[in-house]
């Protein structure tokens, strides 16, 4: 196990009812808030008016700024930090999922800045402070609802990019599970293989020896997330799976996951934010298309794990660590086909000619993340294998 | 699963030479601590000298607080407060195990508080306040260094009585598994009983359906325990056993293994509090005493949870339920002795006439902690099948 250093002071208010109570959370802060949400299902779920009878109960005045969409984007971001200082606002809060989150803690950090917050994203300069961000969380997948990332894209070069600071722990982050019921079964899906995504890619890491108290952790978060998303997409309303896998989901990359893992590499994460940065597909679909992919690379130098990771999440009894291994690639591949999440760049309508071009937008962001094995002749590889 | 508020702030730093960071730590909570520890161990392994030159160097004073005993006392923890109040410390710095941080966090609640401290243990008053408290970990069992709860007994009565406050969490608590290296083998198999019994207080509570999750997350726990003690105990160097060991204690009970499960009962720390009042036994040991008999009075209403309990954790496969729940008893017991604490109270030389004197002392615990299934006459019977 590696040294670490884990803090993590989110409060988390999980369960039935309990957005309601986001106007006594809220009140803790301040007593005006920017209420950032996407377009507009909050509405219709009916969350945004419980939202909002609770924050006025509380006496918490509150500024709209809806518009949100997934792989949220840097412009809408500006507009939101300008309406925030220019409204004096003393909290963000953010209802919807990980784009929503991640717009409200670059706002947060905005707010409280003079220059260009995109200095921040490019490692230019250091946060040194965020307005209070809080959340009432609509989509389980990114974590952001526990954890110090935001990830945006700035248009102007595709460059999706990421921040990290402790500055942005949401203070208070409510998990309601009836709150995912009316999440359709595509998204239901993307959120799962995302958060398996999350664990794998430090599972995957090259820190020995490996810890068997985290790898148990992974194969059990992972094992609950498949179980708890075929019941999800069978009956959307099932309270158990629903709050077994918003949980998971938190859990999944809040930081308890890769503690003693040493510094985790994210290269699936890596080739997937090029993959959304340029045709805007659903994180949780790039990640399935290029998990299978990625393992097929890794398998030579990974054998031993992939073949582990198979007999404990899949039950396999190959006998040998080879067969093992394959075979836990190739279920990974079926489970992302019987969930609908597609498999392959083909299977998500991601042109094969197009191979050099995500392969050079995903080798500069190699540079940046520090991935120095992910050459462009790599990623083309990689790419290849997810056809 | 049920409704909860999961907030743990504890900053953890975890690793091999991370003592040496206590000082800068310190710093930032002020410039004078009272550094609470036992019976001198700490200064045999060079622990004490390791936080004093850390501390001396980041310009922190000290005032020295020693002679925790296990079972920590009252009278002990009053002379504490006096000394913190008469020298002005801004924090409480414990170094040591579960009974010297509890000691610390008791006085870091008096220091702040005019009336009976006692009080709190009672419920009489609540908690307003308290000064910060860190620590350094040098023996892993409790869980302590990362949670709201202190056990103090008061000598008077023999009442081993608990407090709990969101403003006793450690505010830093430094994991250097190196420091474990000198734990003997009894206080390192003792430590391991302590943290397995945490989790198996939540796992077989009432709360249904049960969280497939947190059952996961609670037999992986226990089983990377039992790995790690095994090799501990062959080779008490072993950093790595250390380190899994460290860490999946602290994870035991520091709020993650219980949330979602409603109110934890915790009898069988119940019965284990009169015992060790009584007969100042190490508590890991009258928790192994008392475990497979409590086991044995709860098989049929708690079947399913023994028999899945046996399966995952010892791989049993007998057949039927009934079998796999007895032999689950039978493991534990078998693997208590495997490891030298004793699994009865026979074996721990608790005289077999007491029983009703223990039963009715814990009793009286039974009525302040609400477990009321927990008569004399129902306590009477756990201890007689721990004899």
């Amino acid at each position: 196990m590696q040294n670490f250093v884990f803090e993590n002071p989110t409060r988390i208010v999980f369960g039935k009812g309990q957005i309601a109570r986001i106007g006594q959370e809220a009140a803790r802060f301040g007593k005006r808030a920017l209420l950032v949400y996407g377009m507009g299902s909050v509405k219709r779920s009916g969350v945004y008016d419980k939202v909002t009878s609770s924050l006025t109960e509380a006496g918490v005045a509150f500024v709209d700024f809806p518009g949100v969409r997934s792989n949220p984007v840097l412009s809408h971001v500006l507009e939101g930090i300008a309406l925030a200082k220019r409204e004096g606002v003393e909290m963000i809060l953010a209802v919807g999922g990980g784009s929503v989150i991640d717009t409200a803690k670059t706002i947060a950090v905005g707010v409280l800045d003079d220059g260009d917050v995109w200095d921040f994203f490019l490692y230019k300069r250091q946060i040194r402070g965020a307005l209070p961000v809080l959340t009432v969380v609509t989509v389980s997948a990114s974590a952001s609802e526990m954890n110090a990332a935001a990830v945006i894209t700035k248009e102007e070069g595709k460059q999706k990019y990421s921040i990290r600071s402790p500055f942005i722990y949401p203070r208070v982050s409510i998990l309601d599970p009836t709150a995912l019921f009316t999440l359709d079964r595509s998204y239901s899906a993307y959120s799962a293989v995302d958060a398996i995504t999350h664990m794998l890619e430090g599972y995957f890491n090259n820190a020995e020896p490996s810890s068997p108290l985290q790898d148990r952790l992974v194969e059990g978060l992972i094992k609950t997330i498949m179980e708890a998303t075929e019941v999800i997409l069978r009956e959307p309303e099932n309270y158990n799976a629903r709050a077994e896998m918003m949980w998971a989901a938190t859990l999944a990359f809040n930081g308890l996951t890769t503690a003693g893992l040493g510094p985790v590499q994210l290269p699936v994460h890596m080739i997937e934010h090029s993959l959304s940065a340029l045709y805007d597909v659903p994180h949780g679909a790039g990640l399935s298309m290029l998990l299978p992919g990625w393992m097929t690379y890794v398998i030579e130098t990974k054998k031993g794990r992939l073949a582990r990771l198979g007999r404990e999440v899949f039950g396999l009894r190959g006998g040998d660590e080879e067969a093992d291994a394959r075979g836990a690639v190739d279920a990974f591949r079926s489970w992302f086909r019987d969930v609908n999440s597609p498999s392959s760049l083909t299977e998500g309508g991601i042109p094969g000619g197009d191979l050099s071009s995500i392969a050079s937008h995903a080798s500069k962001l190699a540079v940046v993340w520090g991935l120095k094995d992910y050459t462009q002749e790599a990623i083309a590889e990689v790419l290849r294998l997810s056809l």
